[in-house]
């Protein structure tokens, strides 16, 4: 006897409720951070862990996994998932979100396989990442239309379009950051240049487009590895409910070969989903794909 | 430390998330009931337990209760609440939702004071008065623009338009039946006189407006009163969210003046709360009042 | 056997669907004008006689008509409709749809009792009335937020700020207008003074709320009337999709105590639902009002 | 003089109305089924008939036919259309729904050359074809993300993932069935095995898109076929008004492409067009494609 | 030759744009301040300046002012305005945004009569007030819900609960408020007492219905008054487009009355509107009541 | 210190408001023409020039302009714009429209180097292209999925499917017109014969689709070009605010490419954007889309 998707009390996949700090184990933690205070235009991605989980529900694994019709097999058979609930957001205090942040991040982090983190808008990801200060030769691939990596915009160094700059900055173990889709009419010339400097794979949707295969061999292989994904990556017609859309993007088949392959020649140590803005696409489709993603790709993580 | 309202998984008034059949005990326990398919206009009541869930965390109590105003006292001062969670919903078998409803409602309400029903169409008031046939002389208050003692509609008699007349049939303790705010074009002569010749008090949305103090007067008074509140009793300017609106309607003032009326001078066994259609109403608001009036009528209800 | 309200094809009232100029005789005749050009603001209106008739669905009578709960009696039983479709439109051509608009609706007038014509912006209420040109000492009652009664506007002298206007000076019969609902920041002075000079009836919101005795008593009797019903004239909260709302307006039941007050006082010979935008009110209900306007009024007129 | 799309009481491409069982021949007849209680997320196929209806209005055949600009030809010339209507439906019962859906297309196939039905969520196509079971050799071909080939779902052998379960079984004559657009996370392993046990062909996207010759190549040929549109099939991006969207899906052309080929090789003996939830897209997209896929597909049925 | 309301770009009531510091002279100044991180549930007050700008074009006045039908005189007639354009926002530094939003204010009263002021969330009032800081004896009247009178919520002291308190705090020249239009559930028990014990008048919607007459006799007179205007003031059926709106508010009408006496008995110094959230109304009222506030408050003010 | 999009009042791309007849001198002038009477579906074309104007402050160019990824080079450096607001609207006179649009268009022209017009529906391009008749061998390329070459729609010859018929029959000196996109169900055989009997290029989106390469080699070159750009030749899925939707159409890479090489090959003298109805996608992205493709599009004309 199990509910349809729009029946039951939304908690990631059906999982248990848990406290971020509680006694508990799981392959799969979930932590929800609803602050959209940092973005530049439409607001709304703080209603997005919300919207994430119910859609989740249609994605909700049973205990002997996904039949997959092509392979006659089963994916995330056995898989265990907890839900942390979302960070407590106050209000304006960005500090103290990006404390709380971390904080909640490390806790989750300390009690489960795959962290899974519902942003928010991609500010969050800087105070998720220094959750994983400590893991050596820390790499991370960022899909996404946008570099993220400017210094300071509105007077601010915390906005969504630093939080990778912030955290090449204050964590020395990040080694190096894998751009996937970028494309846009303007660029912050002094952040390309920054990110460059560090080696950074800057990669546009026109070379995914041009030259996929090229671009899955120059992803890292056998590291340990963050996975950021602003949904401002795919097309706005696949997923038109996020702030600053921009046209080209990535399709789910695409992304989801990269993410695979990203899966499959490394280890994921964290994966966060963020800009996702449910309130602007009333057709649902945003959040029912932005939940796939999340349980497709750790279907590949933990295969 | 506490959430806003658009963070944390929603559970009613942030109350913990529990089974029917739990080992629980609290003040007041609610049930949802996602069901909408006995209804013959627009559906959407389905997507109303968690769409009222996520409204009530404006109105979630603290341990103090909430401050009044004009009274410079606490209401809901110390009450307990727990959330229940959603009945589990099969596909098509409105056998197994009565049967189902029942059942989670009678566990409900064996753990606490006051169970409080989030639906579904006004259908499943029929099965949730089921779980009250041990309660003497059982008296309901029904706010509502529509009789809803109609024997058939659409070929089914378990249609939204006839749960108190199987509730009337099948339970020898329902004593009374007092619907207020009726209105509209159409009325079922059958259903009129069978609930007159019940000796029922049917009061027209007119007589509410023009002669209030009499319509007060005519409630029941020391009784246990089952209140079912089905949302189109409101003015559809002010509840625009539902499935089939009569204009004219209750504005949330009067309503709550009938409700803490009856709250004190009768001993309310449970209230359900039906026919909200969050999906008709992007503002938001329909689903906000009807978690208000829940949590307001309680304030009563316990104090 | 008979269709909820989203079933069969959308005929008003589920009557027959038949040619202006037809071979057929109805009680009513329903007539759409689906024009929106004429208006200053906010389209929309186009789509309104489909939306009227979809909204419709809910209020179809049957043979036995509408039981009313309070006198125990039988509305609208026997009365026959017929559906004559909608004038069909032209692109740009104003001078076109007048014509049309006025040709059709002399054929309706000549095969039934109560014309009902459903627009369209106010604009059409001119061609509209053309068809009422032999009546002798024609009175128009109309529920406006606006006077309606503008020379010119926009350069055009048949916009939707006009149709009274251009009546007058071409109907030598059209004796008399009275107009309920007036309110709004904006007059045109030049406008409120010819109307004074012909002997309008300008009745204010104001009047409506503060002296509805007075209003009417003051409406005409034993008169041959024409009812032009703005549904601007409602409260935007009670009917939001119009294209220029005005705050302050009627609720359904003063604006019936109004119409049952016309149509038993006087005979009605047609009456027009005009400037209802249905796209501008994902509710629905505010065609679900104007529907059952409609029908109500029928009730009235045809008592 | 023709009606603009908004002009006009909206039949299926302005075909006159009908009843199933009267008296009138056509080569085109079009019933719809206004039915959506058998899915388990979110409902509005209710409103599809009616939205489909309205859309064809852009695509309302003259006698001439539809000029290609491509071949300098006439397509549909000379077709007749008659619109049925839709089948009543009741109250819950979805007994009744499937007795009332096969008796009424049995009426509407006897009456015209090719039947085109109107879901209704895809439960409808069960009943719907079962007024084919005296076809020799019945193919089906099946556009759809899903199988619904399940035998269970939710406590009911009828849900919108069972109509072609129930069909197999009780049609005799139902030989073989084509699904083409497979994917998504979860299939029922039952429901994959039986299918491939009858031998049905299971053509995932995947294949769609990598091998598109081979899949047309792989389609029936000579045969009596009807066709199944669950609009699910297309890309959420291209059609998102539909209850449970599956991302890389159909575009317009490919579909059209493969209906094409599967009308010009075979006899097509009916189709259907089903999960249409117009009120989950704003746009109005969803229904124009619908509409126009039914009228496009004809065209090629009929050259 | 004027614009219809969609025509033009959108200055409010189409007057010159300016800069703050600019050199211009006018009766009214306009200011944006499109900010909303401050608010603790749903965001959208950022598009309320452009919003009202917008609706305000229905309301421009020529230069004879506007006619009224009741008074038959002009009203605004000759008055000038000038809109200087919005305060420009940073990314999350609210302290940026106090300090840019005083002393833009201080720029626009320097250079005329009257300023208006159009948030954004009830927290710029704060620093708007503080651009009054040498109003001798300055007197607040205050439309709203709540009494934004909070020390702090949610770690902050700068939420939108707390401009009042902290202008009470930094101005030594603010000598009273009164808040009309106070309900809901929860109110906070310090801030009561802190406002009472400055003597504050809270004025309960309760009060405003029931003893309105007192109501009025009790506002200041003689006095130079500040208004600040919570759109969640009114009832939300009146404008359903704010964060967190509350049922049974002030209708347009019941509010006009309070301003209207509020400008004849003294002389207002300064005007805002804040929390208009356009975006949680797609009817588009709610920023036409509040254009229409402004610019009737406007003819009273300016009488 | 800038503002984000959604601050300060909306010209395009931040550029200074001039008037039409001003004395001002720009690269580009922006005029727009809020037109949507002669289209035959869905209105709201004439809320597009102030929602693309809002839209294009996500890409409001700053002097050193847009720094490009993939060049490490600058775009738009320089460039100066203003925006002369837009034409203003009578009520239904068309022959008044198309007068001053004419007017309004060769004002600006006679100012800038590029000027840029924003529909409006497509009848608005005879009145623009008329503005150019003293350009010698005018040669228009038009994006569209439909040719807009017919004598005469709904009794109009001015309908927006004409407006190239009108301008080549009033403008001796327009030599060519090459529309790109066509595609959809019905065409008009005399106006394709008429074009191609011009010797007009008739490009089918199924061309551009297969042989692009030929495509792009048979556009113009070395001429003067007037681009018009309707939004229907781009896919639903990418634009979906527009009247009248054909799936399968441009993505927004493929179109910049068509434009990017006319722009480069030839001197463009003038560019439309018309047919967006931003009331038709809630989501926003439409306008989005429009706004950048006409400053990415300014990017090459002015490179």
């Amino acid at each position: 006897m199990t509910h349809p998707p729009y029946g039951g009390v939304a908690t990631f996949a059906r999982a248990p409720l848990v406290e971020p700090s509680g006694a508990w184990r799981a392959d799969v933690g979930v932590l929800g951070v609803p602050f959209d205070l940092a973005l530049g235009f439409r607001p709304g991605a703080r209603f997005a862990p919300r919207a994430i989980r119910e859609a989740s529900l249609r994605y909700a694994p049973t205990g002997e996994g996904f039949y997959d019709l092509t392979t006659d097999s089963f994916r995330l058979a056995g898989a265990t998932f907890a839900d942390a609930g979302d960070v407590v957001m106050p209000t304006l205090r960005d500090d103290l979100v990006r404390e709380r942040t971390t904080d909640a991040a490390r806790q989750v982090r300390a009690r489960c396989r795959v962290p899974v983190f519902l942003g928010g808008d991609h500010s969050v990801s800087f105070p998720l990442l220094r959750a994983f200060d400590d893991v050596e030769e820390l790499h991370v691939v960022q899909l996404d239309a946008h570099l993220d990596f400017t210094h300071e915009r509105g007077d601010s160094t915390f906005s969504n379009s630093s939080p990778f700059r912030r955290a090449a900055e204050s964590m020395p173990n990040l080694s190096h950051i894998s751009t996937l889709g970028l494309r846009g009419l303007r660029f912050d010339p002094e952040a390309v240049r920054a990110a460059k400097a560090r080696g950074h794979a800057l990669v546009t949707m026109t070379s995914v487009r041009e030259r996929f295969e090229d671009v899955l061999a120059s992803l890292p292989t056998g590291k340990l590895v963050y996975v950021s994904v602003d949904v401002d990556a795919f097309d706005p017609a696949v997923l038109p409910g996020t702030s600053s859309p921009e046209p080209d993007g990535f399709t789910y088949d695409v992304a989801m070969k990269v993410l695979r392959h990203v899966a499959r020649s490394n280890r994921v140590v964290g994966l966060d989903v963020v800009e996702l803005a449910p309130n602007l696409d009333p057709s649902g489709r945003s959040e029912l794909l932005a939940a796939r993603l999340v349980v497709e790709t750790l279907c590949e993580v933990l295969a």
